[in-house]
């Protein structure tokens, strides 16, 4: 067992991934290499250097959105509580999942659609320029995609649902849709993601862009 | 794009899982069965058919522990966001986490340890017989597998840290020390694991624990 001290086993972690990504011959494009890396950070899963997929700028379109204090919307109270807090309060923005409310609840039964859909629409209504980062429901992804198709313009769609049942569609269809009408996205192709995946981008996100204007993680 | 019901997307999603888990020559012991098909459910990757790890009759042992009421101890926020509070609520369980409080932070500091050792030390105190879920952090599940060797009891420990530091060295120094002691675990051997990953493992075993007594989830 190594020891070593806790701040340095994330500068190590990092270390090592940089160095098996040159081992499989992997090169990221420097916008794309802070988000893939800290995926894979999270998942130990080198699958996601190349499941993951960026619209053209999304990267830095993202970082300048946070640091206008954009909010984050997830799909999952997870992936909400995996988003570094200290990161986003510099920034003066806040993170937001409907998930759990009753309104979202009984509009979702009275329609006759997903809990997942009824956050969207709840969700957009209140901050149709936020960061959405949803790591769970296709479903989610989908009525967002629809939304866009209808006008909104979302800073940043992370699309990283997990599964086995409409996800690989759903990510393909948002991507599509956001590359059809100038949206940002991320997002990971195939069935891997999950609210852990969701939050690591998002984190990777706001970490640069403190960084930016010389906020210390 | 397939038109499927929320509540059969579930169970169409376990099938694809046995479908595959049998084309790759999978067969599962039925006592692993659930906990190994929920963990691929959460992460869409078969590498946990082949990285977890169980002592002998973990499973029976954490369901009998989770029907008498234990709690479940985990060491990240997110984990605990992700364990289902309705199986836990109707099994008389609770889950509880220590990392982000102020005691535990200080403690740390004091003794020049990590958080999460800290917090482990914080839990056993009040919960020594509780469930340990440890998703993130290998000095938290290096610091239960001391406490185990000094005579600390608990019903069961997940040890799924993930990550490139220490990770894969302290889940087999927690395995050891859990057979050892008689102790049962379910490990995640390996780099992978996470906090989606300790939630599936509880959520498995709470879905089965209160389907046992006939309660439907």
């Amino acid at each position: 067992m190594k020891h070593i001290l806790p701040e340095d086993i994330e500068q190590t972690s990092m270390s090592i991934i940089a160095q098996e990504l040159g081992e499989r011959g992997i090169v990221l494009p420097k916008e794309h290499d802070a988000v893939v890396k800290r995926v894979i950070h999270t998942t130990a899963d080198f699958d996601f250097a190349r499941n993951l997929s960026f619209t053209p700028n999304a990267v830095d379109l993202a970082k300048a959105a946070l640091l206008r204090g954009a909010a984050i919307v997830t799909d999952t109270n997870m992936a909400r509580a995996g988003i570094s807090k200290p990161a986003l309060t510099k920034l003066g923005g806040q993170i937001r999942c409907f998930m759990a409310d009753e309104d979202v609840a009984r509009a979702a039964r009275e329609k006759g659609t997903t809990r997942a859909m009824a956050a969207m629409e709840k969700a957009v209504r209140q901050y149709p320029n936020a960061v959405f980062a949803i790591g769970n429901a296709p479903t989610a992804l989908l009525r967002i995609a629809e939304l866009i198709e209808e006008g909104l313009q979302p800073a940043l769609v992370i699309g990283v649902p997990v599964g086995f049942v409409n996800v690989v569609e759903s990510k393909k269809v948002a991507l599509m849709v956001c590359q059809a009408n100038g949206i940002p996205a991320i997002l990971a192709m195939g069935r891997k993601g999950g609210s852990g995946v969701a939050a690591a981008v998002c984190n990777a996100l706001l970490y640069q862009a403190a960084e930016e204007i010389g906020l210390v993680n």
